[in-house]
C-alpha cells in the first residue's frame, strides 16, 4: 500500500448536480451555490458543461454562469464540453482554464447517446482535436474513458483488456500523427460499475503498459461501492479524484446512474488517512447544506448530512 | 490482503430500523418487513429489541412481533438486550434463538444513557449474567464493544489501546470467577467514528493479545467511510458482520448517528470480491423496497435504490 501524500480534487457539484437534475435552476442559484464551493478551496471546480440546450437545457446558461462566478486565483475554473463547438464555445468566455479533453467511451451505446459520435470518428479526429486546442493555446492534457468499468444501456462489466485495447487504438493514432500523448487518463465510472477489483486491475494494467503522468478516477455511487473504489484507488496511489458536493450528480444520458462520490466524505477519509487535500471541509458542507435547501431534499454526502444536526 | 471465502450476515433492520424512526408502525408492520426479509436468507435476523417500553416505545411489540414472524429453519432469529431482565423476557417467548451477549462500551456516557450503567459494574455482573444464560441453557457467547471507534458524547476518538485496556478487564474477571471467555467480540461503531486506521489497528491489536473465534464488524454510516471501513474489515479476514437492509437504523441514545452500512451493498460488494453470503440479493432488495415504501422515504442503500429503477 502506498497512499499518496496529497490529492488533487476537481469539484464536479455543479455540473453534474444542476445537469442530472429535472428542475432547471437560474443562473444565479446555480453562481451562489459555486461562490460558496470556491470558499472550501479545491484544487478544481467544473463548473458548468457546453453542450447542446436542446438536450440539455440544464447548462443553456453555461456562459453566464462561468462570467458570472467569483475566482479565487488559487482555483481552477474548469468546463465540460464534449466537441470541439462546445469547447470553442467555452473558451470564448475567456474566464475559465480548461484543459484539452477528449472523452472516450468503452461503451459505444453510451458515446454514440452522450456525445452521438464514436470512438473510431474520435480516434480519427485527434489531431483537428488538437489543432483546436492549439488554435486556443492549450495542448491536449488528457483523454476521459467514460463508463470505464461498465455500462447499463450494454448491461455489462467491461475489463481491464477492453480499457487497454481502446487506449492503445488512441495512442497508435497520436503516435502515427507525430502528436504528443497527453498526460492524465481519467478512468470514468459513469454508470458506477466500478468494483475494487475492477478499479484496481484497470489501475495496474495501465501502469504496465503506458506512461500516463496522471491516473484519476471519477466515480459514481449507484451500487454502494463507490467510497470503497475511491479508497482502493488511494491504496494504489492515486492523487486526483472527481467528486461531487453532497453527492450530487448523475448523467442524464446515463439511464439509472447515481451521483458521484461526495467530496466530504472523500476529504474526510482523506484525513483519517494523513492524506491532504486544499479543501475546507467545513466551508464545503456550507455548501452541501446550500445545495440541499435549495434542491429541497436530502443530499447522499454523509458527512455533510452528520454536520447538519 | 486475506478476503475470507464466505461471511456470516447479521441482518439489523428490524430492530436498527424500527428503533430509529419516530413512527411507531405496527406489529403487523414489522412482521411483514421480516417475512420479506427471510425470504432473503440472511444467516441470522435481529427481529426486534427487549429494551425498556417506556424509553424506547418503538419497541414495546417485541415479543408479539418475535411469536408472529414466520420462521425458516435456516436462519438465526435473535433479539437485541441490554440487562438480564431483557434477556430473560426475549427467551420466555420460547421462539428465539438468542445467544448470551453482554453489551460493553468504551464511552462511559453512552454506556450511562443506553444502558444505565457502566463498565466495571457490568464487569462485576459477568458471573450472574452467566449463570443467567445458564438457566436458560445457553453459554456466554460474545460481548459487544459499543463506541468502540469513538463517540458523539465524548466527542473524541478511541484507540486500540482504549479497546484493549476495556477487554483486559473483562478477560481478568472471567478468568478469576472461572468461566469460560466468550468467543465473540463485536467492534460496534455506534456512532460511525471508524476509520480503515481505526478498524484495522482495533482488529490487529486484539488478535496480538486474545483469541477470540470471531471478531465482527457492527459499522454505521455516520461519515461516509461505512463501507470502506467494511471493506478493510475484508482484508483483515473479517468474516460476521452486522448490516441493514436499505441502511436502516441509528440507536436512539447516540445523537446524531447514521444508519449501518445497508445489507445489500455489503452483499453486492462481497459478490465482486467472490466472498459468498447466503443472501438472496434481490429478495432482499425487495424487503428493501416495502421498507421504503412503509417509511415513505429514500433509504440508503444504493444497490436496492439502484434496482427500483
Amino acid at each position: 500500500m502506498t497512499f499518496p501524500t496529497k490529492i488533487y480534487i476537481r469539484e464536479l457539484a455543479p455540473r453534474e448536480g444542476f445537469q442530472a437534475l429535472p428542475t432547471i435552476f437560474s443562473a444565479q442559484q446555480k453562481v451562489d451555490f459555486i461562490d460558496l464551493l470556491s470558499k472550501a478551496t479545491p484544487d478544481e471546480i467544473e463548473v458548468t458543461s457546453f453542450v447542446r440546450a436542446d438536450l440539455v437545457p440544464q447548462m443553456a446558461d453555461a456562459a453566464e454562469v462561468a462570467i458570472k462566478i467569483k475566482k479565487n486565483p488559487t482555483i481552477c475554473y474548469s468546463s465540460l464540453y464534449l466537441n470541439q463547438r462546445g469547447f470553442l464555445e467555452s473558451e470564448k468566455t475567456g474566464v475559465l482554464q480548461n484543459r484539452g479533453w477528449i472523452h472516450f467511451a468503452i461503451s459505444e451505446t453510451f458515446l454514440q447517446k452522450n456525445s452521438n459520435t464514436s470512438n473510431s470518428a474520435l480516434i480519427e479526429s485527434i489531431p483537428s482535436w488538437v489543432e483546436c486546442f492549439r488554435d486556443c493555446s492549450k495542448n491536449w492534457h488528457g483523454i476521459v474513458i467514460s463508463t470505464v468499468f461498465g455500462c447499463n444501456y450494454e448491461n455489462r462489466h467491461y475489463s481491464a483488456d477492453d480499457l487497454i485495447k481502446l487506449i492503445r487504438k488512441i495512442m497508435n493514432k497520436a503516435r502515427q500523427a507525430g502528436i504528443d500523448p497527453p498526460s492524465e487518463i481519467s478512468l470514468a465510472d459513469t454508470m458506477g460499475w466500478g468494483s475494487p477489483t475492477l478499479v484496481r486491475d484497470g489501475i495496474l494494467a495501465l501502469r504496465a503498459e503506458f506512461n500516463f503522468k496522471i491516473i484519476s478516477l471519477h466515480l459514481h455511487d449507484t451500487r454502494g461501492s463507490g467510497m470503497v473504489n475511491a479508497y482502493v484507488g488511494l491504496e494504489e496511489g492515486i492523487d486526483r479524484f472527481d467528486a461531487s458536493c453532497g453527492g450530487l450528480g448523475g448523467c442524464p444520458f446515463a439511464k439509472n446512474a447515481a451521483g458521484n462520490i461526495p467530496t466530504e466524505d472523500l476529504v474526510y477519509l482523506c484525513q483519517t488517512l494523513k492524506i491532504k487535500t486544499s479543501i475546507d471541509l467545513d466551508a464545503l458542507c456550507r455548501a452541501a447544506h446550500f445545495a440541499e435547501k435549495l434542491i429541497g431534499a436530502p443530499l447522499n454526502g454523509k458527512y455533510s448530512r452528520y454536520k447538519n444536526h
